[in-house]
């Protein structure tokens, strides 16, 4: 960093990603002067821990941006659509995790290990990619810059993390319920989440694929920054807490070895290989949730096509799939554009 | 039937598929004379509940065979490698449950639905298919039928009921002490199973494929008698506890579309369709435990490929995963060719 320091705020801080969007900023020394946590009215009166001190929650509405520098929003995608121009009108950079304006042509969305170059491009707003695309897309980036990436056929495994804070409390009321004896009480998933799997992500398109499945399908492509990869997914929401899972089959031009792969994905920032499976030396969700990196294993040349792989990579929805990658945006923001 | 009945003997039948073999023998009125229940020695002097008697539990020894017609084995591959040789020397026809004698060139390997017919071929011995292989056979049938089967690339979500009785009493036992905030225990499985993913099922070969994505290939091959179809399989554990899952992604050489794919599965029987997703039609493993159809939904033509289908299929691990096949074969063995 230039030294600098900045007045940072952070739209829907009490959410699951919000909050570890503090715990980041805080645990990664990002230079913050002052910072702002900015929630819906009937969070405000809280206070969150930053840096040692309690915070009060302020009311994010279209005042609360005067002097910002940079404002990470995860609040979702309509309080986004709301706010955020005010954020930019005030003069800050908004981060934004929610789907409002990933695929708005003048918005760069980053991958800072990716494309963080185009961060530059902004025009007052940055996005932050969906968290399964992220996940998805970072072994995908070295073997398609060593064999080019012809198509991928995604399945996912989506921790409850993904749909919010009250949808992990679901979970864990379910088991508790389920333990106890009682009744198990469904609210936010649309069926039973413990000891099930629901297959449908988000509202349902014309083409019968999910929102979820577009998202990966249309954002992989900007991030990768090219339009020919083909790709088509299944996502799937799994009773884990808050990592999130892809069993991903690619195909490339060029034949890549699976002691290749290893070495290509083992070599990128951001990944981590955890491949010795005689040995049970494979990512799982459990070991995976509070780290950073994207864990791949499982890595096996496919021997149904010519050039194909198969591969398990596993990451931290709330982390690498949300906060961590906004924050990471933020500091190459402040380091190299601001 | 004929009219005829049988002496049948259930090896394995204090285990977790033997138990629903019992169930399903008792409730399609399988023509039984008698029964002998055979299991390792540590369980002889229990008795299990058939048509209202209680029927003592036997030791599986060479001698346990005498006057048996049909013998259900399910008791694993290395007791089925020792006792089922005993079995058909006595006079019985073996249905084995297990992976020892499927992919011998001179056993049948069935799912009545498919290739019943090969029954009539068998020497002593039908195998009964892997579980998930059955699940993901029974939509493929029909699709391969109209359209020609080209490739598959399948994700697996497997409930822990196929690693067993204790391998579900484990994860009853982990969540338990998760909600009594006590320290989990590992036994079964070699990681923590509740609120986590296991991308290993069974020993790893030496193409880094586990042996049950190569059951999976090879299988399902076999069941299909053709060798040319492209397989490429993940196989993960998830905290369910007894219905599997499986994405599938078919690529096929005549187009399919996602109307003509639900009309030839829903055609097809022992396949039911439950696609309508955006009113949250779609199978789910709460939903399929217990019930005998393996049930498919998420039906969508895939547009990274010329001639694609994307599906979701769900089926109940212990009843067609196994037991209720198992029941089905002995069925048409009995009608027609005994």
């Amino acid at each position: 960093m230039s030294g600098k320091s900045f007045n940072v705020a952070v739209a829907g801080a009490t959410g699951a990603v919000g909050l570890v969007m503090l715990e980041i900023l805080e645990e990664r020394g990002f230079p913050v002067k002052n910072i702002r946590l900015l929630a819906s009215a009937r969070s405000v009166g809280k206070r969150l821990r930053f840096r040692g001190e309690d915070i009060p929650v302020e009311e994010l509405d279209e005042h609360a941006f005067a002097g910002v520098d940079i404002a990470l929003f995860s609040a979702g995608a309509s309080r986004s659509r709301e706010f955020a121009p005010h954020a930019v009108t005030a003069g800050a950079v908004v981060v934004d995790n929610s789907s409002a304006f990933r695929m708005e042509d003048h918005v760069p969305l980053v991958v800072p290990e990716i494309n963080g170059d185009t961060i530059g491009n902004h025009r007052g707003i940055i996005a932050n990619p969906n968290c399964t695309t992220i996940i998805g897309v970072m072994p995908l980036k070295p073997l398609h810059d060593y064999g080019r990436v012809k198509r991928v056929v995604a399945s996912s495994y989506q921790a409850v993390s993904g749909a919010g804070a009250k949808a992990m409390e679901e979970l864990k009321n379910q088991v508790n319920d389920y333990v106890h004896g009682r009744d198990l009480v469904t609210e936010v998933f649309p069926k039973q989440i413990s000891f099930n799997l629901i297959p449908r992500i988000d509202e349902v398109q014309d083409n019968y694929y999910t929102r979820e499945e577009m998202k990966m399908v249309k954002e992989t492509r900007k991030i990768m920054g090219n339009e020919k990869i083909a790709i088509t997914c299944t996502t799937v929401r799994v009773p884990v807490f808050r990592a999130h899972a892809i069993s991903a089959n690619v195909e490339t031009e060029k034949k890549i070895t699976r002691e290749k792969a290893k070495e290509l994905i083992g070599n990128f920032p951001g990944c981590a290989v955890m491949d010795d499976p005689g040995n049970d030396v494979y990512p799982t969700p459990i070991f995976t949730t509070g780290r950073d990196d994207c864990y791949v294993g499982r890595i096996r040349e496919d021997e149904s096509i010519e050039n194909g792989l198969n591969y398990w990579v596993v990451g931290d929805q709330l982390r690498k799939g949300a906060a961590l990658n906004a924050v990471q945006i933020a500091e190459t923001l402040a380091a190299k554009f601001m």
